[in-house]
């Protein structure tokens, strides 16, 4: 029998504890022996609970338990799960972990210490809760030259871009409506402003190409700017609105990055709607590829962390070596990638001047609008800006992709 | 440096070896060591390829080569194949193959054989090509009770479906069509008459409940009796048709088939088009996830062989412990299964009959057709056929899946 401690019990401590108990039979079959639950650390009591009796307030207890085989982080943040998770591994014990900013800020040293005590650090429900995603990188596609990570990295603002193209309500009513549902928080920032794909797509970067991205220095953009507008335009199109983490791979050059961007509907990720988080990944032998899935919630996220804990104790003794230098990667500017960008305009703007910075381009108009709209050749993104100066104020302005 | 013998150098093999030739320097980051391909088992000779000298005609020298650690086989039915890889297992040597017969059939047994010689069989390749999917299922996935897996396992089916509705060409059309394009092959069975899905929805299910599911155990039927006809209900319906390998998990009942199902438009697998693979799993915790990619191809698939020789490169010495029972799981009979069956009848056929046998349903009808169609209400397949039976011969029923 395996000894796991779940620190923390939230949503998804608790999810870990009651997919260990509900799946035990199976988990037992699959892990080679049994897992159990021992000790569950929470400031909080929990009377009635029916683990009431495992929770302890002092780490010093899992600390010095030696039954103690596996720890399951589900604390969120970065201190103190940083402090818990590197005495855990220095302790010879190995780790389960939900917490994208652990992993985020520490993933590589903490992969590292791990491999030096012959035990793990994995972290499957870090990004995409409930999707395989970080093992598949990892292993599956460990023969590919990764060129694309791109995903829909955040199921909440996901689902109030599906609102306001169903409704055609305002970014305001949708962010209202998400948190009427619970999707949303009542301080969303970190999802409507990108902050929670940016860690993500930090880690997802890092992972592709084997060396440490920090999240700090990779461009986001939220959701904020897009109106019930951009959406009629984009349905013209035939593509959709979608806030994702994007990372693009030219031999040594990363460009990373978090926005909306209007998708081909032709693109798998265009499909994807509702709380649903997809990730794209493109490799120079196996093209296309997606993983798709519940992308936060209490049990899918749990299930992840506990496959996780079976990989540990599979693997006991022997470490799963991850490729993920320490050495920070300088990203490249996104001034020399090009793209194509969609742009709309007061109706004044003459169509001489915008040829004249941009080339000849189709106008795009929506009835009874006083204004216009177009989409640039492929260009690059400091030569769109400097064009974009010489026709004046634009409306809004929405990246493509694919 | 890690050694390995390439058994067949047809379209996989020779992807195989591109690609570890390809992507050398990446894959020895990440294998820990460099992978050198000593020896190609082919009986054809290959004169001017740039791996000529690496081609052998007899199995022995690959067999008395001490140097060799991973045998990767890619070519295709059970024998020789099947004697090969169990000389190498035996020999202490792992595999990695895109062998889908020789899974199907000989899985359980090798897996054994490579757990009792402490190496590795591996074969993510052998279903849905480039997709990651066989370690999802068993390690992403592992804490779940898996309760369906469905996939739209060939493409060459699914690229005949999409251009049956999207031409709105008959079978033969299409079937025509994807010969010239070279994804159907002259004789075409294996794939339109769901052979090919039937072994790779047989391999999945083992892996999803963790024993031997035999393909000759499911009903399998393909797409030839799916006419355009079909596809223009379907659009009506907001459906499309989809082969699909299907099994249906139910505690310890499992119904295992092969057939053309009407799917649901925001069904995940409903938006895979063309020659893409995908596959739909559901676990009791994780929700619904879905992978998707390249099905087949050269490069895609061999990107999973060597995906996994990595991963036998970075276990030597140490058996990945994979769950599959031997003992053959009897599946259950999809007569007591329920669902709803789309069903077209001649314009003769009285409503009051058709109310008779499935109660009261909404006629659906095609202007200036001489027949009509209708969708039962869920409903037992043994309760379905008796009542079909009452009236009298149909012209074609299809499945409905979400």
């Amino acid at each position: 029998m395996a000894n796991v401690a779940v620190l923390g019990y939230g949503t998804i401590g608790a999810g870990a504890v009651k997919v260990v108990q509900t799946n035990a039979k199976i988990i037992e079959k699959r892990a080679g022996q049994a897992i159990n639950v021992k000790h569950i650390l929470d400031l909080r009591d929990f009377p009635g609970d029916p683990n009431e009796d495992k929770v302890v307030h002092d780490y010093s207890v899992i600390e010095n338990d030696e039954d103690i085989d596996v720890v399951i982080e589900c604390m969120g943040g970065t201190e103190p799960a940083y402090t818990f998770v590197k005495k855990a591994l220095l302790a010879g014990r190995s780790v389960a972990t939900s917490n994208k900013e652990l992993v985020a800020s520490h993933g590589a040293e903490l992969i590292q210490i791990a491999r030096d005590h012959k035990v793990n650090f994995l972290f499957e429900a870090s990004v995409g809760g409930g999707i395989p995603i970080i093992r598949p990188i990892l292993t599956c596609l460990s023969a590919e030259d990764i060129e694309e990570v791109s995903g829909i990295l955040n199921g909440t603002t996901n689902y109030m871009l599906m609102r306001m193209e169903e409704a055609g309500c305002s970014f305001e009513e949708a962010l209202k409506e998400a948190q009427e549902k619970g999707y949303a928080e009542l301080h969303p920032e970190a999802d409507v402003e990108g902050y929670d794909a940016c860690r993500k797509i930090a880690i997802l970067t890092s992972l592709a190409i084997g060396q440490q991205v920090d999240y700090e220095d990779i461009p986001t953009e939220g959701i904020t700017s897009i109106t019930a507008d951009d959406i009629k335009y984009a349905t013209i199109m035939g593509r959709k609105i979608k806030l994702l983490g994007s990372s693009k791979i030219r031999g040594d050059k990363v460009y990373a990055m978090v926005a909306p961007f209007l998708v081909d509907e032709k693109h798998p990720l265009a499909g994807v709607t509702d709380v649903f988080n997809a990730i794209f990944v493109h490799g120079n032998m196996v093209d296309d590829t997606m993983y798709y899935g519940r992308g936060a919630g209490s049990l899918p996220t749990a299930s992840a962390v506990i496959a996780d804990v079976i990989d540990c104790v599979k693997h006991f003794g022997k470490n799963i070596r991850i490729y993920w230098k320490p050495e920070k990667k300088e990203l490249s500017d996104w001034g020399e990638f090009s793209r194509r960008f969609f742009v709309r305009v007061r109706e004044d703007v003459s169509n001489a001047d915008i040829q004249d910075a941009f080339g000849k381009v189709d106008m795009i108009t929506l009835g009874g609008y006083k204004e216009k709209a177009f989409v640039t050749e492929s260009i690059r993104e400091d030569e769109f800006k400097a064009a974009a100066e010489k026709i004046g104020e634009l409306i809004n302005v929405i990246r493509l992709e694919g």
